[in-house]
C-alpha cells in the first residue's frame, strides 16, 4: 500500500516571508477512484503571486481564500492513472486546480486536457495562468497598436514577459522593468525587449526618457513600487494602464502610497485592473489569441524549476524577493 | 468716445494663493466691428477651476496655457450690439470664450447662440462648462444604473451638483461630499442628495459605512484629497472611477500621494481620466442628453455672484478656498 504527501494551509500569513509555521505536511493512502471519479498523478505544479491573496482571508478579494485545514491551492499538470469518468481515460495529460498534492482525487471538473506532446514546462509557463493573463491583459481591455511604447514592469516575471513578446511581435517599443543585469540582459537579449530597466540601480527618470522619448502609451503595471510615478510622468495624452499584480505591495504590513491623480486629468488616463477570474468564460478565445503568436515561434519562455512538493514551501518566497529566474515551477 | 476695462495675464502663477499681480487690468476704446467681425457686450463671465491649469505652462495639458500678455480665458455670455458676420445679427444672445473683457471682438467663431430667454446665470450654470462635464463625466464612460451607489466629490460645486441631480433622477443613491455643514444641508435638503459628508469635521470611514452600507458603484472625483482612499476601500467590484478635477491639488507645491493600486486589482476598478476638449465635438449630444432633466425640473442650481470685471481676480481664490456657494458667475 503506497502514501503520498500534500501539504495543507494551516495557518494565515503574516506581514513580510512566508513562514513554514503556516503548512502542515501530510501523508495518506493513495486512493482508488470512486463513481464518476479520477486519480491523477501530478507532474508539474506552478507556483504564482495570486498565491499570497489566497492565504489571506478578505472579503473583497475576487476569489475566496484556501480554508484553513485544507489542501494549498495551485495549478498543475498531471496523468490521469485512473478514472471512472467518461470525460477521461488512463494516460491523458490534464491541467488544472489541484493543489499542493502529489496525488488529486475528484471528478475533474474544471480540469483541461493537455496535448500529449506539449512539454510540460511550456504548458505551464505559456498556456496556463501566465498566458491567460497576459493576453487578456494586453488585449482584453484596449488595443495596443504597432509604433507605441509600452512599460512593462515586472518583467521578466512569468506574465511580464509574455506581454512584452507578445507586444514586441505587434510592433510595439517595449520597454521592461525587472530587478537584476540578469533579468535585464535575459529581456534584451533574448527576447528581443527594446530596451530594460534595473530598477534596483537605474536611475528611473533618465532611463525613461533615454528609452521612451515618444512617451509611454501603455503601461503594464506587475509590480507598484517607484517606477509607477515615473511611469505616469511620461505617459502621452489617452495612455491606457492595466494593473495586473502590485507584488512589491503583497507582503507589506501597510500599503505603499500611490501616484498623485492630477496626471490621470491632464493626460486623460484610463486605468484598469482585473483579475483573471472575471474571465474564465473567455479562455478558449484566449488560448485562441496566444497560440498563433507561440507557433510562429515568437514565444519564448523559461522555467525555474525547484524539486519536490516540499520545496513549495520555500520556493513562495523567492517570488516575493525576485529570486526566481522564469516561471516557478514545482517537479514532483 | 467710451472705453472699456480688460483683464490681461502677465506672469504665472506660484503655489498658494492667486496674487493681483498676475494680472494687469487695461483700458482701451470700444472698437468697431471689423469685416466679418462681431462686437459682443459681455454681461456674465463665468469663473471656473480649470482656471488655474489654463495660467500655467504645462507641455501635458489637453490646452494650450493662456500667453503671458493676452487677456485672460473665460467662458461668458453677451449680447451682439455690432455685426458684419451673417451667422450673427445685433441683439443675438452669445455664449463663448469671450475672457476677461468687457467687449469681446471677433469673429464669433466658436460663440453659441443663446435663447433670449434662457435665464444668464442657468446658462452659465448649467448649459455651459459645468453642465457639459456633468454629462460627459456621467454618461460617457459607463452607464449609471438605477439602484446603484455614487459618491461624487466637490459635490456642492457647480460640475458635483449637477452630476448628483442627474445621478439621483435615475434612481441612484447619491452622496455628496462637500466643505461645510451649509453647502451638506444645501445637498440633502434642496438637491435631495441622499446624503452628505462634511469633509473637514466628519468621520470618513464611519460616515461612509452608514451612508453606502451596500458599497460604492461610482466615484466622480472633483477634489482629491483624504476622501480619495476611503471611497477606494468602500468601492465594490467592478467599480467606476471617473477623475474630473484635483481642486485641492492644483494651489499645492507638491502633489499630495495618491491611494495605493492594490483594491483597483482586488475589485477590477477602471478608472478614467477626462476633460471637456476632447469632448468639444459631442456638446449637441451632451445638450440633448441634459436637456431633459432641466426641463423636467430635476435639476436645480445655484449662482455666487461677484460684482464687475475687476472682481475675478480676487475671486478665483474663491474656487480654492470652497468659499463660494455655487457656480462662480461674474457680473459686468
Amino acid at each position: 500500500m503506497s502514501t503520498y504527501t500534500s501539504i495543507k494551509l494551516i495557518a494565515r500569513p503574516e506581514p513580510g516571508p512566508i513562514s513554514p509555521d503556516l503548512f502542515e505536511i501530510t501523508q495518506q493512502e493513495v486512493p482508488q477512484a470512486g463513481s464518476n471519479e479520477i486519480l491523477v498523478k501530478q507532474t508539474h505544479m506552478s507556483l504564482d503571486p495570486a498565491m499570497r491573496g489566497w492565504m489571506s482571508p478578505d472579503p473583497e478579494s475576487y476569489i475566496p481564500p484556501v480554508a484553513l485545514g485544507e489542501v494549498m491551492r495551485s495549478a498543475g499538470l498531471g496523468e490521469v492513472i485512473e478514472s471512472n469518468n467518461a470525460d477521461f481515460k488512463v494516460g491523458d495529460r490534464v491541467m488544472g486546480m489541484m493543489g499542493w498534492t502529489e496525488y488529486y482525487l475528484g471528478s475533474g471538473e474544471g480540469l483541461r486536457q493537455v496535448q500529449a506532446s506539449l512539454d510540460a514546462e511550456m504548458a505551464l509557463s505559456i498556456f496556463a495562468l501566465p498566458g491567460l493573463t497576459a493576453t487578456q491583459g494586453l488585449y482584453g481591455f484596449s488595443e495596443p497598436k504597432a509604433g507605441e511604447t509600452i512599460v512593462v514592469s515586472g518583467a521578466a516575471g512569468s506574465v511580464g514577459s509574455l506581454v512584452g513578446q507578445l507586444a514586441k511581435a505587434d510592433g510595439l517599443t517595449v520597454i521592461g522593468v525587472a530587478g537584476s543585469e540578469e533579468k535585464c540582459n535575459w529581456l534584451t537579449n533574448d527576447l528581443g525587449f527594446d530596451g530594460a530597466i534595473n530598477y534596483k540601480t537605474d536611475d528611473l527618470e533618465a532611463r525613461l526618457t533615454q528609452l521612451a522619448p515618444k512617451g509611454i502609451d501603455m503601461y503594464f503595471e506587475n509590480t507598484g513600487g517607484p517606477i509607477q510615478q515615473h511611469v505616469i510622468n511620461h505617459m502621452n495624452a489617452h495612455g491606457r494602464i492595466v494593473v495586473c499584480g502590485m507584488i512589491s505591495d503583497y507582503a507589506a504590513a501597510e500599503p505603499s502610497a500611490g501616484p498623485n491623480w492630477i496626471p490621470i486629468i491632464k493626460k486623460r488616463l484610463t486605468i484598469r485592473g482585473f483579475a483573471m477570474p472575471d474571465h474564465f468564460g473567455d479562455v478558449p478565445a484566449l488560448i485562441a489569441k496566444l497560440t498563433p503568436y507561440v507557433m510562429a515561434g515568437k514565444i519564448k519562455h523559461r522555467a525555474h524549476i525547484i524539486d519536490g512538493l516540499e520545496s513549495s514551501i520555500d520556493g513562495l518566497n523567492l517570488l516575493f524577493t525576485g529570486g526566481n529566474k522564469g516561471k516557478l515551477i514545482v517537479k514532483l
